[in-house]
């Protein structure tokens, strides 16, 4: 009986997530993960430091393909992988640029696609001088280490980034800074998408999202109010993208619209997505079917939606008390509709302990009752 | 942070696919399974003979209910574990009726539902009068042991039966038979229900199942054309048996449909069922997820459809070298609407190895398609 093993680096909520295609799909899932009783435990084959070439070394030899829950492993034990035959998935030559903001920022303006403006800084005068040529205010990033809202400021003059332009900050960073003009944004946008080695590409529909302090905290699915041009081009935009960084699996191009109805590229993740988690309940496939299909180079599936509307609300740790089986109870019986997922993990502020998905023919009614069931789900 | 841990009794498929829902609910599934790499081996934490009440016995102090992947568990086992005060869902006392089918139809009859005429037999001269008062043919039964068409035989004489009535053959049965009319039916059907310890009850549509070998082959959801009054007297029968019957979880009621529209009660199946496995795709509950959220008396989800038509084609071995995933490419770019679900058996003839699904707008197309990938992964 033939088998196909996916090696999945990392061991959080998207590794967990991964693990329901697999079943359905007869694939044997195996994670790497950075300690023991993570999100992903049921599937963790090995515990280990995916910095370590040796660790991730000997992962690689019990599967086909190896693929991602973040975008931390460096560069060089990837390409070390390669080097030995392994297919990675995506590759190293994709996951440099989500590793760099700065090279991102770079390759995406060669490939002529919507950016906010933005510069390479490596001192404190070419950062006023750029925060001065755009109304007094902007974004800083260190190009690399960074994810929800980490290695992000707002920044007025340089003296609001005098740590980071000292010169062992910068050296850890990569000898520079990133900045990017504050775009006046009507709302966020993320477009989800999958390409297969082979180059099959498929996007779903467009998704508005709301962070709260850098997090995701809230998607609609599909954007609410999207013309069809809107649609068109942030599908196209995704397939420049994917296509030009060489990205294979499930690709998320997080988008700024603004009043004037330009899409600008914000972020991008080569992973499933905080942003896509909508489509277990919501597309004839998931982003985690799909980014399996894809690592495999298989046919990928539908991307059509099977609800008029689906609303994905995040749980967010408040302290390290939460606890939201307790509340299941309450939470599936006033809100029959209600599909939660939790993550068993430790809470604390901010992280995402799981999300709750209503499919409904109505957007408004899909988000209150998904708001219903998250609020009833945090004990209020 | 709370845990809710669920145990299976029984390492195969459906153990298997209960895996999904327990991922997604943050639920923590633990497998008894009779062997090392059974289907449900990621989720296996015991391996042992569930016919020894002491490795039933330590098994269930690991969780927090006791539910089952077949009906296999003896009834003194249960027994035994219901007196240490350890939750068992469905209960032994529901249970006895699965495990014994004389014991099924006797209290079916008592609680005035439509059954097969059906005699208990113990010897040639009761079998053959039993025959002759109904057509020259009959349908025979050993009371328990059965399963997929195992135990059960058709029968014109007793002479059919001699093996079975046999003293030696009898003792190990029960004692006695359990002999049936052979019902003239135009189709079988199946009603999927589930109910909770605190007595909520839900149904799903009813379905038709086609039969091949005694084994289900196919399962079209919901049954094509059946009146208003079939699919309410259907889900009337089903609550009738799970209320008489005491059972909890998913119920699987297997129906006879007359050419004169009445419905009589086959089989009964405790747990989640083949005819329900549409419900993965083609409802907004499936039954695993029921089934997890019924034993832990949690509010039942809407089993409402999430497509007008689902269509599950079983994929069943036709000799020890079945493969399916060589066929995986062909399959998935040839039935885009094909969802696979394999259960990483080995494969033998009649196994049931695992299923397709597709839902769609057409009950034809749901069909024709489900077929075709089925045909496909089988390598024709």
């Amino acid at each position: 009986m033939t088998e196909l093993k996916i090696g999945v680096i990392g061991g959080g909520q998207l590794a967990r997530m991964m693990t329901v295609p697999a079943i359905n799909l007869g694939l044997t899932l195996k994670v790497l993960a950075e300690a023991e009783n993570s999100p992903a435990a049921l599937a963790t084959t090995m515990v280990g430091d995916y910095n370590n070439v040796e660790v991730v070394r000997a992962f690689a030899k019990t599967v086909d393909v190896i693929t991602f829950d973040h975008e931390h492993v460096p560069l060089d034990v990837l390409r070390a992988l390669e080097a030995d035959g392994v297919s990675v998935q995506p590759p190293s030559r994709a996951l440099a640029f989500a590793q760099n903001k700065l090279a991102m920022r770079v390759r995406l303006t060669e490939l002529g696609l919507p950016c906010p403006d933005w510069a390479e800084i490596h001192d404190a005068k070419s950062l006023d001088a750029f925060i001065v040529d755009h109304n007094g205010v902007a974004i800083l990033k260190t190009p690399i280490g960074g994810y929800d809202g980490k290695g992000v400021r707002v920044v007025r003059s340089s003296a609001d980034a005098s740590d980071w332009l000292s010169e062992a900050t910068l050296k850890k960073v990569g000898g520079h800074l990133l900045v990017e003009e504050k775009v006046d944004f009507v709302r966020e946008l993320a477009q989800l998408s999958a390409r297969t080695p082979s180059g099959e590409f498929l996007a779903w529909p467009l998704v508005q999202t709301t962070q709260r302090n850098g997090v995701c905290s809230e998607v609609l699915a599909p954007a609410p109010g999207a013309s069809q041009a809107t649609l068109e081009q942030a599908a196209e935009i995704a397939k420049q993208v994917s296509q030009g960084l060489g990205v294979t699996g499930v690709l998320a191009v997080e988008m700024f619209e603004t009043a004037d109805g330009r899409l600008l590229i914000n972020e991008l993740a080569m992973r499933p997505h905080n942003s896509g988690h909508f489509s277990i309940e919501g597309s004839t496939t998931s982003q985690f079917e799909q980014h399996l299909r894809a690592v495999l180079d298989l046919p990928l599936g539908s991307t059509e939606a099977r609800a008029k509307h689906a609303v994905m609300v995040n749980l967010l740790g408040v302290d390290d008390k939460n606890d939201f089986l307790p509340s299941y109870n309450a939470a599936l019986s006033q809100v029959p509709s209600a599909k939660i997922h939790t993550y068993a993990k430790t809470a604390r502020l901010g992280r995402k302990m799981g999300h709750v998905t209503v499919v409904a023919d109505s957007a408004e009614t899909a988000l209150a009752e998904a708001r219903l069931a998250a609020q009833i789900l945090h004990g209020n």
